[in-house]
């Protein structure tokens, strides 16, 4: 490894916590699309003609299957809630903020995407709506501390 | 902070700009779910069962409430834009661009995401359709200059 | 270009690939909103009231025309999968991973996610199955080697 990458990134305890955060939070959301798949198949709901002739015994598409809309809104939750969580987030890195703090931080924010999914795919509230509150509270709060710092 | 950090990214007037800019456009993005939370409450439109029984005087899930809707294409639109924009200007920032013309590009292209937001919630034409093509057109810049300066 | 930014991304092969792709990709997420104007516009369907009033000889918004329907689904692929892919694939190169194969391993990536685009407007499958594979299976890989080496 370069010296300049390791003295950056590979001693920055701050920035390890949010790279294996990220790397865990995408892999969550890549979990979403088979999981659509799997219940696409599973319940002959295919949106377009191409799908319903290649994989359904159905004939014709369909829409508002109930298990694979609630997949859907989770999955979109996802691109509204960890994407921004994970682009406020290395900027926040580079505020070096208190690396105490900071790890927690980002921890609850990785962690409260994870619990929303369960919750979501289970219908469990209000714990899905504390894990939302908890993601919100954490990128409301990492934008927060970028604008001071930069502004 | 350290060294290196300072020299990379404090001293650098384009990428406090970036951050800035960044930091803004997330806590914008931020605003859009409570939002529709607020809608749905008031309108009695939840699209999860569970939502219904927490939180409804409805005995029914409900979709396509025109309000809620409404904010619910802003913040798709969001996601379109924002997070492409927000991709591409940390590359963009890193080509080295010529400092006076970069942070106004920056400027624009998160003024125009803001002002789109607030047109669309008001039903605003032509200024949503102009302030769409800014952020756009900023977005496709960013994407070009990059493209040319790393082939 | 000050010597640590020349340093730490534009002597870093790896960097580069991973900037020029990421700059394709925007560019690519970014075609499809005229896409989708223009098939409104030809089609006359408008999800806003204002929109119809200005722009089309029909007197009510519409949902549901299937050829702006499909780039609006190919579009939110794009969310789902383009937008973790830049994400991990900026952390993977933060990994400094073997350069002949990182390099394959990006370009493929954006390549499988051009393909899905041209391949889901047309309709073509088992193409678009295998190009969401490649697409998501760059992403998986990614995210893995991120985790491990940050853990």
């Amino acid at each position: 490894m370069s010296k300049l990458f390791q003295e950056l990134f590979n001693d920055n305890e701050v920035f390890r916590v949010y790279a294996l955060c990220t790397g865990i939070t995408v892999g969550k959301i890549l979990i979403m699309s088979p999981l659509t798949s799997i219940l696409r198949l599973k319940n002959g709901t295919f949106a377009n003609e191409e799908d319903v002739k290649k994989f359904s015994k159905a004939d014709k598409v369909k829409f508002g299957d109930e298990s694979v809309e609630r997949v859907r809104r989770a999955h979109r939750n996802d691109l509204e809630n960890c994407l921004p969580l994970m682009t406020i987030g290395f900027l926040y890195v580079l505020t070096e903020p208190e690396p105490s703090l900071a790890v927690n931080v980002i921890r609850a924010g990785a962690a409260a995407r994870v619990i929303h999914t369960i919750a979501y795919l289970n219908g469990w509230q209000p714990l899905r709506f504390l894990s939302f509150l908890v993601g919100g509270g954490v990128t409301a709060y990492m934008s927060f501390k970028v604008i001071m710092f930069f502004k």
